[in-house]
């Protein structure tokens, strides 16, 4: 038996990790939904400012609804909760006001993370900026104005023989020059 | 003495990953930094087309570069080396042509918390897509028309007191509604 050490477990967790699109019908522990957000809400964001709101779900109809929402987010067939991440545009500054959309991406890629090592899987959805996914979401939760649905991941327990994928290429690497 | 389990030690470095801007002048190992990449290379993307190109740095003359780069990037005076991520734009699709940017900064999120899991330090600088930011690194080092700077990582091994924050609101969760 060969024990890993902590930085092994996580760099592995980390490439390791990959697209689940098919699930059991075992439900999502709301312990586990609150650590998965947890870990979303501690990615950095340029000055600090936090501008990310999240709507978990785990109703039926909701995600019924999603399995419609367009062509690629069939997964919520089987997917048993969801996550909608969304902007918040008052908690943005005009100069930097487009980096709330890189701010919510570090934030997915963080809960993506939390559900590979929850032994969950996951899928992410892009939305933002494509304005029929927007505007389908914002009608349909009723978002405030300031509100921006930006990504959704849909979750559960894996049901698949999808395997990751070794996605390294060295000649996407450049020492010291381009 | 209490041991963790693997959940809990993923789980903590990305609860516990904060943003070190001070580092010792201890050089960052090779092999550590091609783990880092490689975990950069490990995210998801949009069609799975992994639209990025990483230019790693460590030559003293570069990092001298970096600390006049902008008004934020003087981290660069004790940092031992930098990861400057570009997208490469004949890796996009018409229709989904921004989410280039989604897709760098979940790589971004994957490399900051490998260095947060090798106990060395980063910070993520935003360049993409402030114009004279871009501007300065297309010149320095003379890309190609396809290739965009998105964003640099500067790290080394830390040498500060800052500590990591509790980021965790209850208030921006939302229970299958608004």
């Amino acid at each position: 038996m060969i024990f890993m050490n902590d930085k092994e477990i996580i760099i592995n967790n980390i490439l390791n990790r990959r697209s689940v699109r098919k699930f059991t019908n075992e439900n999502v522990d709301e312990k586990d939904l609150e650590l998965i957000i947890k870990s979303g809400m501690s990615a950095p964001s340029a000055l600090n400012l936090q501008p990310w709101e999240f709507i978990v779900f785990d109703e039926e109809e909701i995600l019924e609804f999603m399995v419609d929402l367009h062509d690629y987010s069939k997964m919520f067939k089987t997917a048993t909760a969801g996550i909608l991440i969304c902007g918040n545009m008052e908690k943005t500054i005009a100069e930097y006001r487009e980096l709330w959309v890189q701010d919510c991406s570090a934030s997915i890629e963080n809960m993506l993370l939390a559900i590979e090592a929850l032994n969950l899987g996951g899928v992410w959805l892009g939305i933002y900026p494509i304005k029929h996914r927007c505007n389908k979401l914002i009608n349909y939760f009723k978002l405030p104005e300031n509100i921006v649905p930006f990504g959704i991941i849909a979750l559960g327990h894996p049901d698949d023989e999808n395997k990751k994928q070794d996605k390294w290429d060295e000649k996407k690497v450049h020492w010291n020059k381009w």
